[in-house]
């Protein structure tokens, strides 16, 4: 059985028993029931997927897949597309606000080059070049299906790395100049939905350039016709190799009962094929933040996700995601650090209240 | 002159030249400019309120200011009273939430008692009782307006001790039981809007106890008639020792050009009564969570503030703030350490896109 396969098949539900231990110790502690929100559902949802009411989710790190896109050809992005290589150095450099964000909640910055368009030299880059960038797919497929499947895979493989590595929480990120086109492509043919209202404007392209997004879209969905009931074969046709690698490493977490925290647009996208060719993944999804893209909450509503942050970012690279992180951290050591009402001897509330 | 109105005659504008540039420099950070929203945002906040480009805010403390609440006999809350002290005592051995998010955060927690009802005699709460507890203010006025006077000053003389000792970045936070009450009679007087909408289930009151704590606001503003246009006579009358402490913390924090984090319902009424005595105060101030209770998106809009933080959250306590504390220094460390377009060699947004 092949690697994706097998993942998707060792997908399981979220531990009931664990999580219904965990709301009863949350009940224990020295505040109002509920009262802490979502830091409370965090801590439930880490129960379910770790089986223990107590975890640690301090080994966290963010994973950054790169991958540049044929339809940039067609001007669809406000950035040309030898930035997608510059950014990668950036990383690597420690310049960029992944590197910056993640030094500020103590997360690992691992960069993927699962499909840049030029040779990526850097050692401190992870090699799994699927192809040199997708090809032009107003004109045809993005990418072979074996070539779809294999960047899923390549996400699998890199989950799996980290969690042997001790990794206990995951964040997505992506790289690749043009990738609100493929990821506003994919969402409008999985949900059928009009381009109006789901394409957006990318690192900031002006209203002529917007109209402009939407027709290419639109185009390449008529010329393709992706089948939305196989997501592998919408990924192929329209869509990208760093969003494949994410939607794979978000597979490959799910397999490994490891919780992944799912940045913006981009990386969101990529939750909603995982979860789309099973549905059990969302369960092993914590959304960060709320993207300016107007797509991204129709794709929060689809996989039943609240994102904890609300603060207009519309970058990419984990940025929100690994915020994000240090809020799970912050709800992993609420439940196991608080005091209950007992050992701190505080009167509960009052009956009838 | 008196403590209170020095403090406030010694609050400024925010510095428009440093916010210029923080805002410029923003734009030349590899990042499409603005997509780091919020975090932009609030640097350019810092640069304004510090008047340097660049700050930094890690030397955090969240102050957690209590008191008791004479309408507690009333019925109108979920706990005992007793719990106040009870939960004082859980800070100081570092077993309720804000101990544990700000040991994550790295935040110092400092606890005021300005108005708890019984003697606290533990060392490491700042003893500045102005009164035990305020009076039922269903019968009588909390307090004189002499002892809410006091309130606000203990809360400038904390923050200008705090900032005295080297703290950058102050976060607000309460304890009290019973307060939402007078919270929600504080915005019923300043606003004039209707109880209806505006009271909440506090600590998680039913449905009767919620009517019944709505006709307690009410009475209470029957009876007292604060002045709408005197903020000193509302807090006075129906307000809160803790919540005029709060208020004059971000007084003191105004008056030393120090960012204050504002955590949800109580300490908005507080920063609302700081902003009516002086509507500079408002630059100064940092948004982190939009809670439960009802009435304060309706605070945060009279101060022009958007939460970033979504977590439906109802503590108090600063757990909310001091989770927000951890993103202003995010937003410190972006315009920092961020390497610029020229420094990164990485090129820039294309003409006319």
């Amino acid at each position: 059985m092949d690697l994706l396969q097998e993942a998707l098949n060792s997908i399981t539900p979220l531990d009931e028993k664990a999580m219904a231990k965990a709301k009863e110790r949350q009940d224990q502690l020295t505040k109002p029931a509920g009262s802490l929100g979502v830091l409370e559902e965090i801590s439930v949802q880490l129960a379910g997927i770790v089986g223990n009411v107590i975890n640690d989710v301090g080994n966290k790190t963010v994973i950054v897949m790169a991958g540049d896109h044929g339809v940039v050809d067609e001007g669809v992005s406000a950035f040309p597309k030898e930035v997608t290589p510059q950014m990668v150095a950036n990383f690597v450099n420690g310049g960029a606000a992944i590197n910056v964000l993640s030094r500020h909640v103590g997360a690992k910055v691992v960069v993927v080059d699962v499909g840049v368009a030029v040779p990526i030299e850097d050692e401190s880059v992870i090699s799994r070049k699927v192809r040199s960038g997708t090809a032009n797919f107003v004109k045809e497929p993005a990418m072979l299906r074996e070539e779809a499947v294999k960047a899923l895979e390549t996400g699998i493989e890199i989950a799996y790395q980290q969690v042997d590595d001790g990794v206990n929480l995951l964040a997505t990120g992506d790289m690749g100049i043009g990738n609100t086109t493929p990821s506003s492509a994919i969402l409008v043919a999985l949900t059928g939905r009009p381009v109006d209202g789901l394409v957006g404007r990318g690192t900031g392209i002006g209203n002529g350039d917007l109209d402009h997004k939407k027709k290419v879209i639109t185009d390449a969905i008529d010329l393709l016709k992706p089948n939305k009931n196989d997501p592998i074969d919408v990924l192929a046709k329209i869509g990208g190799l760093e969003i494949g690698g994410l939607a794979g490493l978000i597979i490959g977490a799910a397999a490994r009962r490891v919780p992944v925290v799912i940045d913006g647009f981009i990386s969101g996208v990529a939750a909603l094929i995982a979860n789309r060719i099973n549905p059990l993944c969302k369960g092993y999804m914590i959304a960060s933040h709320v993207s300016v893209e107007p797509g991204h909450r129709l794709i929060l509503e689809e996989l039943g996700l609240k994102p904890m942050l609300h603060m207009d970012m519309r970058l990419g690279e984990g940025a929100g995601a690994v915020l994000a992180m240090g809020m799970v951290e912050a709800a992993a050591k609420i439940i196991k650090e608080m005091a209950t009402f007992t050992e701190a001897n505080i009167s509960e509330k009052e009956e009838g209240k």
